[in-house]
């Protein structure tokens, strides 16, 4: 064995990302990314489940795709189509259905489709960090659509499609989160979805719709999603980590079948974790019903309790929007705040944020939002962690002023 | 709802590949790919993994990563340690290990951290394809080095890379599967090891290891893997497709940091399937050995089961190469034959097997191989498949002239 070491980096190809840092373990108030709620992890049933699926298809891991093609495990993929149905107002069958390793695998296959550098993308202004970062990474122009506490502005939207019309361009899609946006909260009522789709329509573009908080909804039951709409013309992703497990890889995809088929021919990874596709289906088709009141009902609390948490803490400094589900918040301070120079006195105070820039198609027009995932902590943890962030940022703005209803001063709040 | 539809194919990004077709099932005699016995699915102990291990740690699903970050499920990672460190000779521990959704993803990360267009690459000149296709489609310009019964031939690499040294040009890996080679079934002996060692030294090029097969070994243990005796110029991979299962998608990667980081940061899936890893390392952590030995045993029979089919049905005309190991063997018949001619006629007759040309640098040079599975048929299903398989070569070829000792007549053979 030789002690030379080797010099790899001269042979490393453009573009590679920076290496990555070694991990660390979670700080003590996580209120980032999509995790969810470790109580609800129904440990029973899953292992009951994997007692199940393994006695009666076990032999079957033998083969690549379980034996039943790329598409994926032919139960989960006829589960979706049976939550589809009936939550989501879609007509499928399981031969419309790709299974994906995650629905950031979807929206990987999605853009490896379709995009090239110098193509245009309309997004929601707010939107998922992975959808609008990978977009720029692929060499797209992000065009980000207006929202309000219903969702996509339809009128601000059919301006940009003129605008772009007029500048001899058409985007390659119009993403949206139509049900429980992320990271607004909010659910597109149906007249907006039937107006998104005559403009889609009108325009020539396709929509891709990501719905992976679609299960997590705490009011009434959300309007059809797009896809039950425009079969033909929309995109439709979803996931298993919201309703069940982000650990799990877990998400799906429908389209129509020369879409699809595509999508089929450039999932290039010899198939999804069976384990993981087995066991979620034997699960979910028993006990999806029960396991989702249950959900719910707690991350429901949970967000009650971060929104009362933020008013004590924060007062009128931080104007929440109003989330119809799902695991997160989204918040506005002052425009005199930039949230980007607390996280790094969060991080060393042990509490991790997502900054509002990085949620944003402009980055400067949501640099005093952030957003925090309520889902992981304990309603104490949510308590402890809000009154530390609080404190955080008061000693590095100045904001918020008042907190638990006691006036602040700066450089002795901690 | 729009019965309009949507033509997608002009958004297409160019070099999107050809759609998929409708998976149809596997053929009756199916002989190609990485499949493996469905008999050795060790089903109840993968179910009382599941049991223990979900109880254990299952609440830890409901974080990414299980809360472990982004090289994977640590007792996974640990096993990999156990096994390597015991069997393959390596010394490491679990922060050198990257768990991968399938050795293949392995394989991408290399590729993406290394290959830009024009780059030249060095790969056995009968190799996995999956490795070569990859490599061609990265624009990477691809040299096959000469094999022998041992493998990588020792001079004629040599001569490769110093012509290759004289047009200027640095490789950028010499990728290698040295335990149990594919296609041939070789494993290299430990002079050769330090010999390519040496020469990778003395041009300055990476070796790229792949020791997907190396559990499945029939007779002495093989020599240590390549990373053993050059770690800091060695990637390793391996993978739980062949001695466990290839529905699961689990690899693993070792190699030193300033590598290993790139790869962590390329990896950009949200982490490798929390169940499949789970339940491996669980099961793996008490049972590997005992598992390993009756697979194996299995397997070996199963090889030579096929040997016998083959030199029955094939006579002289099919020359066999001698497989130490794995779930595969390579054949070469007459170089009169193109095997590409069978494909189609074999298939309509419910048989596939791995044309030659495929797995090899220079798809001509190898028109005459081809390689067949073992591992997923039963012993009547191999002899039945290669009886059935001589019919269909001796009606398109003449080759084989005998059968079973006796004379084909062409035409009336089936």
């Amino acid at each position: 064995m030789s002690a030379t070491s080797f010099d790899f980096s001269r042979l490393l190809a453009k573009g590679v990302p920076e290496p990555a840092a070694r991990f660390t373990g979670f700080p003590k108030f996580n209120f980032i990314g999509g995790h969810n709620d470790p109580v609800q992890i129904p440990v029973e049933g899953l292992s009951e489940a994997a007692r199940s699926v393994l006695k009666r298809e076990g032999s079957k891991l033998a083969m690549y795709n379980l034996a039943q093609g790329p598409q994926g495990y032919a139960a989960l993929r006829d589960f979706v189509v049976d939550k589809v149905t009936k939550l989501r107002g879609i007509t499928a069958t399981r031969d419309d259905v790709l299974i994906t390793s995650g629905s950031g695998q979807g929206i990987q296959l999605v853009n490896r489709l379709l995009l090239e550098p110098g193509d245009t993308v309309i997004l929601e202004e707010f939107s998922y960090s992975g959808s609008i970062s990978q977009a720029r990474a692929m060499g797209a122009n992000v065009i980000g659509a207006p929202l309000d506490s219903d969702g996509l502005v339809i009128d601000s939207l059919a301006r940009i499609l003129e605008d772009l019309k007029g500048k001899g361009k058409r985007p390659k899609y119009i993403y949206t989160i139509p049900t429980v946006q992320n990271p607004t909260g909010s659910i597109l009522p149906l007249d907006r979805r039937h107006a998104l789709i005559a403009l889609a329509k009108k325009y020539g573009v396709p929509i891709f719709e990501d719905e992976c908080y679609a299960d997590l909804i705490w009011g009434e039951p959300a309007p059809p999603a797009l896809y039950a709409l425009a079969p033909e013309q929309v995109i439709h992703i979803g996931s298993f980590s919201k309703n069940l497990a982000p650990a799990l890889r877990l998400g799906y995809a429908i389209a129509a079948w020369p879409v699809l088929s595509r999508m089929v021919a450039c999932k290039a990874d010899g198939g999804t974790g069976a384990l993981d596709q087995m066991i979620t289906a034997e699960y979910f088709s028993q006990h999806f019903g029960a396991h989702l009141g249950k959900l719910n009902a707690t991350l429901h609390a949970k967000q009650t309790t971060l929104a009362e948490a933020m008013a004590r803490e924060f007062g009128t400094a931080a104007e929440p929007w109003h989330p119809k589900g799902g695991i997160f918040q989204w918040f506005k301070l002052p425009d005199s705040v930039d949230v980007r120079k607390v996280l790094k006195p969060a991080a060393d105070a042990g509490i991790s944020f997502n900054a509002g820039p990085e949620w944003s198609c402009d980055p400067e027009a949501a640099k005093s939002h952030f957003r925090l995932c309520f889902a992981l902590l304990s309603p104490q943890e949510i308590k402890d962690g809000v009154a530390a962030l609080a404190r955080v940022f008061y000693e590095q703005t100045g904001v918020p002023q008042r907190s638990a209803n006691v006036e602040n001063v700066r450089g002795r709040a901690s």
